[in-house]
């Protein structure tokens, strides 16, 4: 028990640490909320062509693990968050998350330059298809892969 | 392009709502990042059984989204960290992660008390598949299933 | 390009070797068709509880690949129509698979007794999720878990 | 419990549709199973770039479910093999399939001509991501994207 302790309860020191962080409350539905601001600031959309939408995000420190790697995470909620972004752009109904996959092909660091495409896949029903792509974009290196697929509740009206 | 400048990158305003946070460095391999911090503070290990781990989590403001449900990245936070966790109390090789995905079934809102249950699913070489299940504690609704997979780098050696 | 040929494509002898085979046609949307009677023959139905689906089946010679272990792609079957008979079952809207995902854990032979359980995991809109284990009935052990999500086409109307 | 009994086994009458077949044994590591030339017979390589395999694949009617339709099943045996072709042309190690993911987005029937297009998105250790695109030829419409990763055993002599 105490290993499990030890790997995900944080220790006094590491409260410490960061205690003095207030993290403020958002007006819900109309504000981005601490999570997406600590997630995502300093992306940056570059360009968008139809049903593709290509971003770019210099890794910072914040979203780093133990080793100082960008965090398994920090890369789902990009898949999240850029996947949600093009079916939004593309005005496809996108309410909810129904599922999300991942595969980590190789890491990066802190101060990485990574160049992030979200994709359309189709659509069927209320439901889409996206697919995100996480590479350094230096070396073109495939970082991870990600599928999220999205069900838009009130399908009908659009 | 408005649209997805929009949706993914943050206003002046809600930049500055956090600009006076800072963000502390950490030492590599031997500290919890902030992301760590930032992803787990207040879960709480409350039991181990061969293969398993049960923890508990309230849901922090920290980690809701626009809606103020729990942000899809911070559930995947969880089944990467709390997989991570029952295949490091196992003793299984675990250096990696190789592949996620996670189903999305409900969800939560800031308060809710959360139950999380890694469990071990099997061993093949040094690879390691684990399933982890976020539950609402006091309904026992199923918020999300998630696996895990890992596989260790140095997996002759073990 | 001969490698790739080699690999996915049969050689006269493979080819000549089952020639003679003829698959039946079947009436859309009244009789199985040859797909299911090849992929599901044998499979037995022991018990249903609320949201769980208990079958076994025995590892049939003609789901096993060039190493006489049961195919992955086999074991998608498997997680595909057990995941859609606990839905079928529980009277939820099933129309369409959107996603499936596996992770294969160990292998089976031909001849090997599997248990396989199909659960509902929960339900959001239309959208059903569904967990399907596959296990060594003699040894326990875990071969395959799979998710499967299907979402019915005519949700407004259940 | 009648319903699964209904949904999964068969009936005597489609049992005896088929009942004739007989299905020829293999030599192990040697021939291709029956398995795959059921799954595969008719696929044809096109073309090969680096990391990627172009293939063709009229649907057949004997991989096509109750309603006539190519079988989520098929998709997945699809997605095995032409992720596996794949890794092997490119000289990875590819022993062991540890998960497999799959979007489905559209369908497709008997007498369609499908592409279908294997990729290797990355490599970790031994460790091989691909990715496979199943689309309608005719139309560009994607079916399918699914992910496929391979595990070399012995990954240390490469």
């Amino acid at each position: 028990m105490e290993k499990a302790k030890a790997f995900l309860e944080l220790t006094q020191g590491e409260s410490d640490r960061v205690s003095s962080l207030a993290f403020p409350p958002h007006r819900l539905g109309t504000e981005c909320s601490f999570y997406e601001y600590y997630s995502l600031r300093g992306i940056r959309v570059d360009r968008i062509e139809p049903g593709q939408v290509f971003c770019t995000f210099k890794v910072p420190p914040r979203l780093t693990d133990r080793e100082g790697k960008l965090a398994s995470g920090a890369i789902a909620n990009l898949v999240d968050e850029v996947g949600g972004a093009v079916v939004y752009v593309e005005g496809l109904p996108m309410n909810v998350s129904v599922d999300m996959s991942i595969s980590f092909l190789s890491s990066a660091k802190a101060g990485d330059e990574l160049e992030i495409i979200g994709r359309v896949l189709g659509q069927k029903g209320g439901y889409s298809g996206t697919s995100v792509l996480v590479k350094n974009k230096t070396t073109g290196e495939l970082i991870a892969e990600g599928r999220h697929s999205l069900f838009g509740k009130h399908a009908s009206k659009m």
